[in-house]
């Protein structure tokens, strides 16, 4: 069976426009059959999660999981956590989502605030927006200048390199929609007085700015796409398969950890004899 | 319908020793019933605690709910995080595991690393133990001496009820279990290395402590449960009723906030023709 990574992950210049969001790639079948597989997934994944968290309570691991959201506004970065990841024990969770930069933030460098999130061994830690939007919205709204934002790439990759050298696994996950997908849904949200908390004026004024967006996030995905964290294009035009999508590339990966059971670090024989005493 | 937390809170004082683990109040039917039911009560949770993270994101509420668990081991803190409250999305979820305190924590008074991990406004917080551990752990193994300890159930009280005044409700579980459950689960931990990670020898000492600690427990339970924060006793003998009555009370508790959708801070009509043109 090929690994749903491969499939979805991109590697060299990338053009966006051409790339459809409603294709469903690595899946067969259709919506009820992604919704119906995805509780089994979940069972799954909370065993496998299980592994990873029992290695970390041990110490005897430095592996840790790193899912990385990004997209455009209603690309369903919420869904997704709520959907996929959200089918993991919330014990062995740490989710951040990254909102404009305080002043203290913007006082350091811009990896310093992300630095702090990174999650611990054991953990499955979820970025709800990352550092990645320092060369997103801050080459389109030229929040930075040409060359802070030029440098940012390569420091991007090198902070990467560290985290992965140090027991991380990155899982970086682009949500891709249409600017239709994109009009469907803010028009959805315009509508129900029970989304309404989910709209922002403002995301009209990224909307105008959908293709330097676009620019922005192939530039990220031709050049920050490398061999030790890569990029994956998740179409997310179909919210079925875009959860699917990521909850499969979840299991993927902490299947891929290998790990063991942890060993007994006290000697059991003993143990049960004085519990049968007390 | 009656509510099941005033089913299972305690006012006044109590008797552990003639508490069964095994009662299932406020429940009808037999394990599988609650196995089936639970994921219905996972959808009503999500809907009621999306309306409070709705309200936390608008700025509209200083509502937030913080669920707090402590009992004996094996009593099943974890099982209760992964079952009950893995039932909500896991955005609007801040779990605290504390441990014991660190030098620094040690260097202050015992709340104060407590307040850092109170929910934000539209949050549920989950406590895995908490501030009562310096009441239970703290009395039993004598770490304060009995002059803090006794100031320290009014410091408790007080503090509570500052978290109350400002906006939250506390849902607090002991989730009680006879010295034969954790006999059980102890001998299961030991039979089963996919379980030895959750074993630790330091257990069998608090074992041996049980009647200690089982009157640590009846003093919090007498003095600290209060109009503003009253303690709730959950008979955890059986796993599902304790996951069903823990999950139960936080709907009703969600539900009691009568909180509404957050109303649109930008003008609908305008915002529907600017997308429209778009």
């Amino acid at each position: 069976m090929t690994d749903l990574r491969s499939t979805l992950a991109t590697s060299g210049p990338i053009d966006l426009s051409t790339r459809a969001s409603d294709e469903t790639p690595g899946f067969e079948g259709k919506k009820k059959d992604a919704k119906r597989r995805l509780p089994q997934i979940g069972e799954e994944l909370m065993d496998a999660q299980e592994l990873l968290f029992a290695n970390g309570i041990a110490g005897t691991t430095d592996r840790k999981v790193l899912i990385l959201l990004q997209g455009m506004d209603t690309s369903g970065k919420g869904g997704t956590l709520r959907h996929a990841a959200g089918l993991v024990d919330p014990q062995g969770l740490a989710i951040t989502a990254f909102k404009a930069p305080t002043d203290e933030e913007r006082e350091h460098d811009f990896l310093w605030r992300i630095e702090k999130h990174l999650p611990a061994p054991g953990m499955i830690g979820v970025f709800d927006r990352s550092h990645y939007e320092d060369v997103l919205v801050g080459r389109v709204r030229a929040l930075a200048s040409a060359e802070e934002i030029e440098r940012r790439y390569g420091a991007i990759n090198d902070f990467e390199e560290r985290f992965v050298d140090g027991g991380g696994v990155l899982l970086k996950c682009f949500l891709h929609i249409s600017p239709d997908d994109q009009e469907e849904r803010l028009a959805a949200r315009l509508d129900d007085p029970t989304k309404y908390w989910k709209y922002n004026p403002g995301d009209l004024d990224d909307r105008q700015l959908w293709p330097e967006y676009q620019a922005a996030y192939e530039t990220v995905l031709e050049r920050c796409s490398t061999d030790h964290a890569p990029w994956h294009v998740v179409p997310s035009g179909r919210k079925w398969y875009r959860n699917w999508a990521v909850a499969t590339m979840l299991g993927e990966t902490l299947t891929d950890l290998g790990l063991d059971w942890p060993r007994a670090d006290f000697d059991v024989a003993e143990q049960r004899r004085r519990l049968a005493t007390m």
